[in-house]
């Protein structure tokens, strides 16, 4: 076996002699030979899932007919992640590990599933997989397949909790699953090309939130496949030691594993890999002895291999192994090119399955052994089924945090300080199962007092001013970085691994992670029909800093658009609430806390407000989801002449205060006060669980009465909700509608008609009964609000409007 | 003066001796005093505008009705930020340099501003802001005032085209000013708190995407404030090596300037500040004289400086001055503690404004000297108004580019492969002035063709491999990075600095960027408030690989939701079109490209498709934007039973196919079929320029006929479009319901009932004349669908089903 080299800066290809950081030489000749021929089990698998529904065995000469029809999948990524897999296997029957496994690399799901099935575990939880011939059959038929499963690691996969259909979240995902695992190594396979994703490039600062003591660990390996769909990496194309003093810059230590050629790279591999796991337990102990965290340079691998590494190197005078050609099918036209089958046949009988699987299609005894057993296999470990894992949250009695002596409309607090004296409570009674996750804005969201039971965790060094208010601790539970990728990230893999958690964020910013929240909706619904997958915690999102109270931050902080992209995920899956004061605001988080699989959105504001409903109010309310408010309606006995409908806290406080406005200046007009909580009440029940039918509807909203609808979010989102309804073509919807820059939250309400005088004015436009008879009135509502409008203006200030503008209890 | 030290990796806060990588002393103490004083000045501006109303030059005692009634603003950030323009002023006047400015740290505007007054930009610009006592107070009132200017570098403000309001983006958007502007140095300060987000984490690489021949530069300060809101920063907590590793490997070289000392700080950064320009020089004068573009390790700067620098280091017992109770307002209850307002005033009387200012408030002439003049002052960079540079795009006609011989219905054809000649020769007629940016799907995208005339910029590693169809050059046109962040970033900034792009993108990760595009469009709405700036030209976007034809990517690269988000945005500014073939699309690109200040969203399918007007067709059609297809209706001189409209190509196809099965299988049936190019044709006119009547919509739709909608979206956009349209209850849309798998392209229609035999079938249901007399018929499409779907199923194949099922031009 040649030996390995040092890596230089020269060569930046995998051509070449192997070089390795890590010279140790741990293998004897046979089990190399053991290892390579478990490889190329695995090869022979992901290539006929990629290309075969017959003749899985080559028992018979490769024809057309054994070929799927349509040839989808991906090729290039999956001998890497094979040779990683398997040489993990080695040091967790050596070292008794626990490791899970996240595929980074784009469709890099064929190696997965072909170790999942080489383990035993895919037979064992699709029974009709079986380790046969037939099973095999299915098992390759199955694979990107129309009723099949997916080319990247679905939730149909064993042992996946990363799906990575979209890039870049793999090692984020990976320190979710660790915090407070202490004992497990997430193996985290990074692809190149996810490596430039932003989301991946930050989220290698995440060991400056890893506790050794109390945390497991995130062991990465960059996989220097060089290119992507049709480009090399930058990643690639940098030199040896750019390359090195990124990572060392990112706080880890690069161990470097390089080259093509097998034998010596099977050397190189499970050298470093058993160097890296040692290193890990070694900081582990050291500080769990001493029980002194510290932030020790974690180590990483960097495995450059050729992409699509194992193919031929060249298919007629056109280059594949080594390059982008491989990334997906790596022959295409075997369907129409008799040479190329012919090509295609070779290549696969070149991984000699006859020596790897018996005539029955089960792979040999010698090479079964390689595997771990149970729950040692990595495709089978319970973190990657994490509603197994998952103990309901204790939850203190949220009425025991409640809001007292509300005089509704009159009394004013904060609904979200005070919430977060449940939320300390809750994060107290859960100490190891819960975190709370935010992009640096906890304080200013007004939830400081869960410092109190847990800090934030820092990693980084400490000056002596942090003592000064800092809240920072090497054993925190409070999760903040300057990333909602990550925050987002971290959280999602805690959630997935079978704990607890909630993000809070500024409503504006949170469309910085659409697309992750997307993401894990469709993995949640998936999971749905994955009769195996237990059910996991829900991933809370809390929204506050909300568009009315942007005061000075201007038109780049007015977005509440989020929840129009929550609306478009399955109805299974997805839950918007809008409390609109403290009670109802604990009554919420409380039932969010309990459910599972859901992405519940809560949207509550952080400043003080005038609070409405008692205790026992609020949770008949929450449990109803919406409902007319008897206290500030005056239409009992009678059929309202209006319906004035809010949700969300400042549109109800603004809705109310019109309600007051009519009922003081108009008293005959009967109005009917509405306010939801639960923003899909609103949508039939056919459509959403919680959805209400027309004659519910109906009884509530009316059928032929304006409603005015104050809403918090852009109001065209209302107008999908209820579409369908008896009634729509009365239902007029005030929200935000792309109107602001600086100003004052009373101003800000009157650009978008939202304020108490626009929303009066629109209710005595729409009772037709009043006719001219209210002309003064509405002339006198026009000129309040100019004068409103002009006092904040001179002033700079209208901030407390809310507070000093209430209206009288006998409303 | 305290000589300067090498940064050692002990001390990492900015307390201590003023520690520089580069050590010459280029200013003679006479310069560091006259700088000093020009610091002084822009701070003492910064405090005023944070805090008073009256007063402002300190003529009297402070009191409490000097200062404005809510104090909003931020400090943190200010004085590192004026520090580093104001030793770039020198610089520019020495070497005559071209300097744009961008402010990446949040809420950093008050160094900016008070640079523009300082400079005079600011009084040229709004005259009533003049250089005198009473301008100042107009200039300090209007700040985070309602009505006045944000916090942020907003349109208002001279100079900008980088907001800041949402972080991450300061380096991608500096790298698209300097492309193709070789001349040009943005000099672009990064705050440590948005280094931590992802984009900006991977943004540091596009160093690998720029040329120094053909390029100008960006000249990076990462400045290590120490804090976030409430938390430290991470890279402020990272040791000296760590730091310096990371950037090193970044591909930069980084250059530190640390203290707190002002003097020497001075010292350090004139020299730091000067040796970087002198190398940004030599590496462009080496790579222009020899005509062979390299990569130099470009220089950056690492300026750490205490938060809030130049305030009192503690109030009370509380650090102020480099700790994070300095980012906002830094000294809040002055309106209430009379002895905090003495400190305050104290505070800024240290800055000695009656040195600074003359009696009139006016800068002194000696410190007015400090600013370069005219245009080179960053503040009145052409670039930071860069519609003012903006030259139409030179076009190609795009009927040359016509798909001919069409027969509707019968031609099949890649629209986007025949685009893609279009768009080769935009390129090729603008080859300084126009760049495709795409996150490595351009080829993927069918649009390699513009490779013909600008390849793929590539700035990293070459291997010989890469003759083999690389599609590389140092000289290129088409950006290619996996980072939708960076790919957008980048574009943004290139028109915002007066030239013309695309980006093509993947319809399902587009989502990825929601937040950067929401952020554009508030930058395209409020620029429209600005009278001074000049139109950009439209950011376009095509996405394709759409979700109908996700064949084996499966649910994951599902989500046509982006059209929510962008529906959302000011009707101003924001543009979606759907063309249903290849020359529609044509027609659509070039009212894209011709367009100025909108987010313009093309979506179209990337795989052959059916084709059905002709270019003159297509071009009457796209005029209209919406219209009746009278050759595929058999209404003509009959009230119609049913419309059948639809909106996007897949969809247009399959509403064809139910139309042509109507009309064979049910003759008596008058259908009329409408397609919708231009979305926002839906809308009433009154809520979007775009929109039309209710008269116009009666005419196209009917106002009591049922209308079966096939979307390509989710359905729910086009009810909250047409909500109160006449007739809406007669709306039947159909569209993606996120149900979705590895399904085939007929299969997946099916699921979300957008196929020819669902939308036949609905129809047959909705035409209340047809009574029961179709039932015969309803049954056989029902059959049809399942055996339809059976052969999908079993042989994994469908997607030649678009080919497969014509149906007859008599239609």
């Amino acid at each position: 076996m040649a030996p390995t080299e040092e890596p230089g800066s020269g060569n930046i290809s995998a051509y070449g002699a192997t070089r390795s950081t890590i010279r140790e030489q741990p293998l004897g000749a046979d089990e190399i030979k053991r290892m390579d021929a478990y490889f190329r089990a695995s090869m022979y698998l992901c290539l006929g899932m990629l290309y075969l529904r017959g003749n899985v065995l080559l028992k018979e000469p490769l024809k057309v007919e054994h070929f799927k029809a349509r040839l989808l999948g991906h090729w290039g990524s999956d001998a890497g992640q094979s040779f990683t897999w398997l040489h993990m296997n080695r040091l967790i029957k050596k070292y008794d590990l626990d490791v899970l496994y996240i595929s980074g690399p784009g469709h890099g799901a064929p190696a997965v599933l072909s170790q999942s099935y080489l383990e035993g575990v895919y037979s064992e939880v699709y029974p009709d997989k079986s380790e046969d011939e037939q099973g095999m059959q299915r098992f390759f038929k199955q694979f990107s397949f129309p009723g099949g499963i997916g080319s990247h690691a679905t939730p149909e996969t064993p042992g996946s909790i990363h799906e990575g259909g979209e890039l870049g979240y793999s090692i984020s995902h990976a320190f979710g699953t660790v915090f407070d695992n202490k004992d497990l190594i997430t193996l985290t396979v990074v692809g190149d090309g996810e490596s430039e994703t932003g989301p991946l490039a930050t989220s290698w600062h995440s060991n400056k939130f890893l506790n050794p003591c109390t945390d497991g660990a995130v062991l990465p390996v960059l996989h220097l496949n060089g290119y992507k769909i049709n480009n090399p990496t930058v990643l690639a194309r940098i030199g040896h030691e750019e390359l090195k003093a990124l990572f060392i810059g990112y706080g880890w230590t690069p161990y470097f594993v390089e080259g093509n050629d097998r034998d010596t790279m099977h050397q190189a591999m499970a050298a470093t890999l058993e160097h890296c796991v040692l290193e890990i337990r070694r900081f582990q102990k050291q500080a769990r002895e001493s029980n002194k965290p510290f932030r020790p340079r974690w180590p990483m691998i960097i495995l450059r291999s050729p992409k699509g590494w194992s193919a031929p190197r060249k298919l007629d005078d056109k280059l594949l192994e080594g390059f982008w050609r491989s990334h997906q099918i790596p022959i295409t036209d075997v369907l129409t090119n008799s040479a190329h089958l012919k090509v295609l046949e070779s290549w696969m009988k070149s991984y000699k399955p006859e020596e790897l699987f018996d005539k029955n299609g089960k792979l040999i005894a010698e090479l079964k052994e390689l595997a771990p057993k149970g729950n040692a296999r990595m495709s089978a470990n319970p973190v990657g089924n994490g509603g197994l894992l998952r103990r309901p949250l204790q939850l203190p009695d949220f009425r025991d945090y409640a809001l007292k002596d509300i005089e509704p409309g009159i009394s004013v607090r904060g609904s979200m300080a005070n919430m977060a004296k449940y939320l300390r409570d809750v994060m107290g009674s859960n100490l190891e199962t819960f975190r709370l996750f935010g992009p640096d804005e906890t304080e200013s969201n007004k939830l400081a007092e869960v410092y109190k039971v847990g800090k934030k965790v820092w990693m980084g060094e400490y000056f002596e001013e942090d003592q000064d208010g800092g809240n920072l601790a090497t054993r925190g539970r409070v999760m903040e970085m300057l990333s909602e990728h990550t925050c987002e990230g971290w959280l999602e893999g805690y959630v997935l691994s079978g704990r607890h958690g909630m993000l809070n964020s500024y409503e504006p910013f949170i469309h910085i992670i659409d697309s992750m929240v997307n993401q894990h909706c469709k993995w949640l619904e998936k999971c749905l029909e994955v009769e195996w997958r237990a059910k996991v915690a829900s991933l809370n999102i809390l929204l506050t800093a909300t568009v009315w109270r942007q005061d000075h931050n201007g038109f780049t902080h007015q977005d509440p658009g989020f929840l129009d992209v929550v609306a478009n995920k399955s109805p299974e899956v997805v839950r918007i609430y809008l409390p609109p004061d403290g009670n109802t605001l604990l009554s919420v988080m409380d039932h969010c806390f309990r459910s599972v699989n859901y992405v519940n959105v809560v949207v509550a504001d952080k400043q003080e407000h005038i609070q409405f409903l008692s205790m026992e109010e609020a949770v008949e309310h929450c449990t109803k989801g919406l409902g007319i408010w008897d206290w500030a309606s005056n239409d009992q006995g009678y059929e309202p002449d209006v319906v004035m409908a809010a949700c969300g806290d400042v549109p109800t406080h603004e809705a109310l205060a019109a309600t007051a406005l009519l009922r003081e200046l108009l008293p005959q007009v009967k109005v009917r006060f509405v306010n939801v909580v639960d923003l899909f009440r609103l949508i039939n029940e056919k459509d959403h669980p919680h959805g209400m039918p027309d004659r519910q509807w109906k009884a509530i909203f009316t059928e032929d009465k304006p409603i005015i609808f104050n809403f918090h979010s852009y109001p065209w989102l209302i107008h999908r909700l209820t579409y369908k309804r008896p009634g729509q073509h009365n239902l007029h919807v005030r929200g935000y509608r792309e109107k602001g820059n600086i100003d004052t939250p009373f101003e800000l309400a009157v650009r978008n008609q939202t304020d108490r005088y626009s929303l009066a004015i629109d209710a005595i436009d729409r009772v037709t009964t009043l006719g001219n008879s209210a002309a003064h009135v509405r002339e006198s509502l026009i000129n309040k609000q100019l004068a409103a409008k002009n006092e904040a203006y001179d002033n700079g200030l209208d901030a407390d409007y809310i507070r000093n503008w209430r209206w009288s209890t006998k409303l």
